[in-house]
Formats: C-alpha cells, structure tokens, sequence
C-alpha cells in the first residue's frame, strides 16, 4: 500500500487539484458534480475517447487519459501525477484495476484506500458488520447443511454476475464455480433498500459521530436482469424445464423512498459502520452504501457495504428527496466534489484523500 | 369531538402559527413545507428527540416537545396551544393517537376532523365511495362464500400489517384474527396507482369543484414486505411449504405517473369524492389519497381512501411531474402549509382548521 | 401524402407557430414545454374541451379546436393552418386519426411524416431496425413452429392491449385474433428499459452523426397491467385455473436509469438507427423511444421503436438523470419546442417540419 508520507509528498506539489476516474459506473455524475465544483476532470479510458459523453455536455471530463488496458494504469501513475489528478473510485476502478494494484497506485485517491482490504474480502467484511453490530442474513459456513433457500455469490462487485439461490445442497452443486472464494447466506425474503451514506470527517455540523457527520443523499432498487422480470413468463419450477434460471446481473436503478420511521433505524445502522471503520482501519471516508433488505416485521438485514459511491447514486444526478432536505441539487458526485473542496480550502487533503 | 367554537376562540388567541405534528410518516416534508412558507415548526416525539432530523437541516423542527407516550398528548394540549400550534395529522399521527383521542383533541388541527370518523371505519368509508359512485372492489359479507381471491384486512392503516390473501374459506380461516373488525374485499389484478389530491375550500382558480379548487401533486405505488419480491423465491405454493406467507407490509415507495388518458378519470374520482364529503361530513379539506387498481381494461378500482397526507408523498418533496405543471417544487407538506398561509392572509382559517 | 411543396407553401403563411395536438398521451408535457419555449398552444379534442387542464395552470392550452370525432380533423385543415399550428405527433394522435389519414394531413407537422409507414407495419419497422444492426428478438414466422415462450402482438401502438405470451403452438390458437395483422417474436428474458432520443437534424454540437446530432433524455419503465402484479396472487398455471390470464395494457410509467457501461451500446444503438433512417426514408427526426430488453449477459434486444415522443417522458416534465447533463429542467415536450424555436430563427423549419 502507499504510504500516507508518500500520498502527502504528492498533494505538496499540487496546484489545481484535477478529479479522474475511469469512463464508467457513475463517471457522468462524478465529473458533473466535480464540475459544479469548479474542478477540471480527467476521464481514464481504453484505447480511445469514448464517444457516449459528447451527449452529455455539462458532465464531458476536460481530458482524458487513454491507456491500452486498466492493467497498464500504474505505469501512468506519474503522468496523473503531474496533471495534479486525485483519484475517485468507484466500483468498476477497484474492478477493472483490482484490489491489489488500486491500493498500490501510487496517485492520491479519494477516501480512505485501507477500506478496500476490508471490503473486497466477505469475511473480513462481515467481521466489520458484525463489530458494528447491525443485524445480517445468516451465514452458512458447511453447503451441504443448506435446508433453507440461501443466496450464494462471490468475491468482489461484479455487478451481480454469477450470484444464485440455492434452496439444497443439489441446487449448490449445480450452480456454483468453486474455482472462486465465496459466500453463502440465509435468503431473506423482503423488499430491498440501497442506502446511499456520505461520512465527512471533516463535518461540524449535522448528524454527529465521534468524529465527523454523517449525511443521507438517496435511496434505490437495483434493477437486475433476468430476476426481476422473469415471473412474467410462469413459475421458476416450469422456467427451469425452459433451460430459464434466475440470475442477479445488475441492469439499472429505480428510485425509492423509504417508510419514515425507518429512517432512525437506517442512520443508526450507518453510524455504528462508520464507527466500526474507525476503530478498526481509521475509517471509511465519503460515500458508502448499505445494501439492505427489509423484512415485514421492519426489520433491516444489511446483506452487504460498498464502500465507495454505488451507480444506484445515478438517479439522483439532479438531488434526491433526501438531499433535498440537506442541500438542493446535491448529488453523491457533487458531495464528493464539495468534500475536496472544504478539504483544500481547510488544509485538510489528508483526512480524505489517501 | 371539539366543538368548532372552541377551536374558533383559540385561534383567536393566536398569534404567529406554528406547523406542529408526530415525528414520523410524513414529518420531514411537512417540517420542509412549513419551512419554505415561513412557519415555524414542532415536532412531538417519545422520551427524547429524534437524532435523524440532524441529518436533514432543511426539515429538522424549531422546536420539540417531548412526551412519555402519545396516549399523553391530550394532556399536553393547552403547551401545544400556548405555543400557537396547528396540529398537521399524518397515518402515524391519528394511528398512535387513536382516532377517538385525535378527535378530542383540544388544539386546532388542519383538515376537517369530522373526517376521521368515516375514514377509520370502513363500512363509513364504503359508504362515503359508494355515495361518490366511484368503482370499488366488490366487498364480500359472508367468508364462506368466498370462492374468488379476496383482500382481508383490518380497520385502520396500520401500514398494512395483518393484512392478507385468502382464495377460499379455510385460507381465511389460517389467517384471519376475528378479534379485530375487518373488511374482505374481491381481489382485483392490475396495477397499483396511488393517487396524491388536495382538495382546497379556498381555491378560486383551476380545477373547481361545487366549492373550491382540486389540484393532483403526484403519484405512488408503495412497496410491500414480503410480497413485492417474494417471487424471487418461487411460486407462493411451493413456498408455502417452506413458511413463508406473502404479506403487505409497506416499506417504502416507487415513483409513477399514470397515462395521460387515466387523469380525466383520476381527477373525476377525486372530484366525485369530495363533492360527497361536502354533502356528508361539511368536507374533507386538504390533501388525501385514492388508492385504486387499474384493471386491463383501464378501469380504476378505489380500494380505500386516506383522507390525509399519505407517505407516498414523501417521493416529492422537490416536486412531482404533476406538481410542476402547477408551481414548481410544490410538495404536499408546502401545499399544506401555503392554504394555512392564504387563509391566515384571508381571515377563512376556520374554513380549513378545526 | 402531402408534398414537401405544399408544407412549405403553408409554413410561408405563418406568422407565429402555434404547436398543436391532441388532448391525452403526452400533451400535458408537449403544451408546457411548448409554453416554456413561448408558443402559444391549440388541444384538439372531442366533443367539449376537457376539464382536467383546469388542474395543470402550467400546461393547459391557450386554445381548443373541438371536434366531434378524431376522423374529422382532416376536415379542421383549413382551420388549423389559418391558426398558425403546427402539429405534434404523439402515439394516440396516431392511433386515434389512422397512419393513412395524418401523413395526408393537410397540416404541418413536426418530425418527418415518413416515418410513419415505417414504423406501423411491423415488417417494415423490422426491416428498418435490421438495417441498422441493431439486436433484436428473432422473430417467428411459423406458428406450429413455436417451442419457446413467444410474444405475439399486433401493428400499431394500441398501448399493449392484445398483446400475449405464448409457449407453444396450442396457446397461440387459443389467444390469436387472426382478422388483424400480427408479429411474433422470441419472448426475450430481462429487464426492460424505454430509452428516450432526440434526433436533431440542426444541431452542431455533442454526439454527433452524419447530419445532426444525438441525445438522450430518459428512460424509463412501462407499468402493465395486468401482467405487472399478477404473481401476487400465485403461479400463472394456479391462476388460469381462476380465469387470470396475463396482459400487458400500458397503465403508466416507473423511472429508471441504465448501467452506465450499457450507455456506450445504448447511444450507439440510437444512431445506427437514426442513420438507417436517413438512408431509407430522409431522416426520423425529433424525439424516438428504443424499446429494449437487456439480459443477463447485458445485451440489448430492441423489441420496438416508437418514431415520435412517447408516454415514458412524462416521468420527466422537469427534466431526468440524463436532460440534466444535457440542460437542466429539459423535458422532451421542450425538447421539441425548443428545436422549432431553433428552426424558426436558422430559417430551417422544413428540415424539422413535414
């Protein structure tokens, strides 16, 4: 990993500080709200510009880094270096990079880079949660003690792919890559929130943590393809005979507001998190996802934390329901611009960029 | 109930309003729309104040008042009249009140209370629909009669809970809890639009009615737990077999709008149904609800009517794409707040308080 | 059809554009985003100017031609050319007078009137979308060869109402209407994703085609019943036991947003298909929906085009995640008041008028 001296040798010899990331994932929101900030951005892509964001004038990045593969991205460090880039992660970065190479980069990033160590492992993971102390789907640690229907998926975000039900030991036979570490949990049945979460150490004033404030900026439904609309076509057991079996691949987003009195509950459940990565890696810096079902008797399971901004964030380029009541207009990709922004003018890069 | 006079003389006493109402259901916005008019704003909470509301500044209350349980409130009534409060009722509010106490209540209310009586009884309410001549689900007297799906639930909101399919009588028979009053309805398949109206006794120009005005501020489907995704699982028969039950508890809610050539429809309904409650009960004043289904032969079907502000308007609290062809950024909670404003201005509180 | 001759001899005579059309599908959206560019608007409907527009200050139309039934409007030409209108073609427009009858209407028209015979017979449409290259369902031409779930549904738009599924030759004959023309196609599973383009032949700037320019102003949802919550009452084989059958009639809308690495394909979709248009017929201009399924392997089948503004962007009166990056508040109604007001003042209206 890069160390802090190294990161804060770094921003001693920027000037304009210039927000990059990779042309994917929630990039068009991230470069709008850099811009509404008043920062250039910088876009990183493969092989060349990628035409899709002429469409999209007030969220087009300034510049762009073309590289030949995401691989290749730390034999660019310097060159980002020397156009003054800090580095905003997101899901596809850490993918398309790795886990290992995007804590090596040798760029200054946005948030806390021990987080990913934490996330990208499920163990380690749930160990967080658990320290944190909100509620999750059970873990089944022996297969083939599956007597209740569980949902199994692996490693990393990958949007979805590969994750299934499992309902038997038969079923997880049938369906899983064993070559790939995994996860099995309890299938709890429910309607599913993704809570869209903003730590700002750096915050006075608001909803206080020990250190900081936390913020609530949306809160979305993941569209997911073939799950969500395949009960069009008949019963699982009689699309199973049709070669039809449900899958989890992430396609979308659709935008929710949650049941009110469930919202103390949800703040809750993001303090304890965020007081948990305090204690146990000096934090998780901005925006955070909690992935949440919530069951009839109104109960939350967190079946699992990005620890960085989510895609479901897209809806809200223009504001939420929620950051209405913070801030009109305040995107996640605008918040992070903003949190950079009071960082710079505070003198206080290093307790957000790592 | 409290007689009109009584409200009349403490009105009297008032001087600067205050938007005061039960930290929860629709809270925020209200809080936000009494706050973007120029009211001050109260919240009443249990034990202690709620911490959620610092992390939405727009929308946290000027004020609380803090009581042991909501049972307590009618005790508080002459601090919430010293302090010059409307009380704003929302589900949460009537529900944790009780209808019988919220009707006593000793502090002016916004909306005609006598409306509460034919709301929460739902022999009242079928009464009131039926006069209005709006299309219902069939209501089936006799469960053993019951050979189609039917709808079971219970007086009240409550947010669903309890409620329940039952496609014969011994699926009746598992579920239901004679220990309540409940109403069985004929179960009609289609799509869910909640309909989000404010009737305005004060309202010259726009969509009038016998008196006053009728506006549409927007559109919901709520999401329930466990039925929503249930599917996801399997057929409900085979997971019968594993205990799990579908059920209708609302969790939150799904932004839609209807098609075009449904609106002459919805607001004809909304129309019908004040007109009757101005004959019925002197009218039922401010925003409610018409929770319909529309069959596929684009017919709606009023299965219950909420005769306040509802939480599905929590989606718009910057606007809907129906508030916006009225006055930009107009949510429910402004839209109370902006009559209690004309009035004050106007001298016709009692025309919209009681 | 009406010659090009005679639309410029009748625009020559106008003074001040007056955008005109017809009372329902998107004409809320069409006369604000009208008003907001400064046209006077003209709804044409039946028998009595229709009252819902009283609820909507911000869109009701300045004026009302009433008729006493659509297949007259060819009748009112005269009429309507003497006020200036120019008319804004929308799906029940279409429907409502007939292809035939309004690509001879002697009135101008925005968009490109050939694309009308284009678009309603389906093997055209299909011919045309080949063209382009773009994916779509395979289509089936021999019903006792269908061994698939299918989709069968008949020309024209009609709001999905006739629509079916169909899993094998025996389902097919017991649902097909065979006295109207019909398509069949593979039943894709996925998710389902309307995406909103504007075609602008004048524009110079952005996603640039061979002539013009691109954008994308939304997606959405279709909301259907009564295929939409259906499986809330059991099986699809439990419920034709009941009588139940699945149907698919557009009950309103739900918004969406796409993952972004499908933004790429998406934009690259939209022009491969505008350019096929240019090639076959002159250009489709204005705003056109692709109708699209994306499967689990993130692929799109597009299993429609809808070559004018649809109901989908009523979502978006005040403008969506993409408009927002384009300009903020951009709705497509403004969108294609906004691009007449541009022809207007280059001198160029028959590039966008026909």
């Amino acid at each position: 990993m890069v160390t802090g001296e190294r990161i804060a040798e770094i921003l001693e010899g920027y000037d304009d500080l210039v927000m990059a990331t990779v042309c994917s994932h929630s990039s068009l929101q991230i470069f709008h709200g850099a811009r509404q900030e008043g920062f250039r951005t910088l876009g990183i892509a493969i092989g060349q510009q990628p035409k899709f964001y002429d469409a999209f004038p007030r969220a087009r990045p300034d510049d762009f880094l073309i590289v030949d593969a995401y691989e290749d991205l730390p034999r660019h460090a310097e060159e980002l270096v020397d156009m003054g880039a800090v580095a905003v992660p997101h899901g596809s970065f850490v993918e398309y990079l790795g886990a290992k190479a995007f804590v090596d980069l040798e760029v200054p990033t946005f948030g806390n880079r021990r987080v990913i160590g934490w996330e990208s492992d499920r163990d380690k993971q749930r160990y967080w949660l658990s320290q944190a102390g909100v509620d999750m789907p059970a873990k089944i640690d022996n297969p083939d003690a599956i007597d209740h229907p569980v949902f199994v998926k692996y490693y990393g975000a990958k949007g979805g792919r590969g994750a299934f039900i499992a309902k038997n030991y038969d079923d997880f036979l049938e369906h899983v890559d064993k070559s790939q570490p995994y996860i099995i949990q309890e299938y709890v049945v429910g309607t599913r929130y993704y809570l869209h979460f903003f730590y700002s150490p750096l915050g006075k004033e608001g909803y206080r943590l020990s250190k900081g404030t936390l913020e609530v900026l949306g809160v979305d439904r993941r569209d997911e393809s073939n799950i969500d609309e395949m009960y069009k076509l008949g019963s699982q057991e009689g699309l199973k005979k049709l070669g039809v079996y449900p899958t989890f691949v992430v396609t979308g987003n659709i935008p929710v507001v949650l049941r009110e009195s469930l919202l103390p509950k949800a703040m809750e459940m993001g303090e304890k998190v965020v007081e948990a990565s305090l204690d146990l890696f000096g934090g998780m810096i901005g925006p955070f996802c909690l992935e949440t079902i919530v069951t009839d008797q109104l109960q939350f399971k967190v079946f699992e934390i990005s620890s960085r901004i989510v895609a479901g964030t897209n809806l809200f380029v223009a504001g939420s329901p929620y950051s209405e009541l913070v801030e009109p207009g305040m995107s996640t990709g605008r918040r992070i611009a903003r949190e950079l922004r009071r960082a710079e003018e505070t003198g206080t890069l290093l307790k957000v960029v790592s």
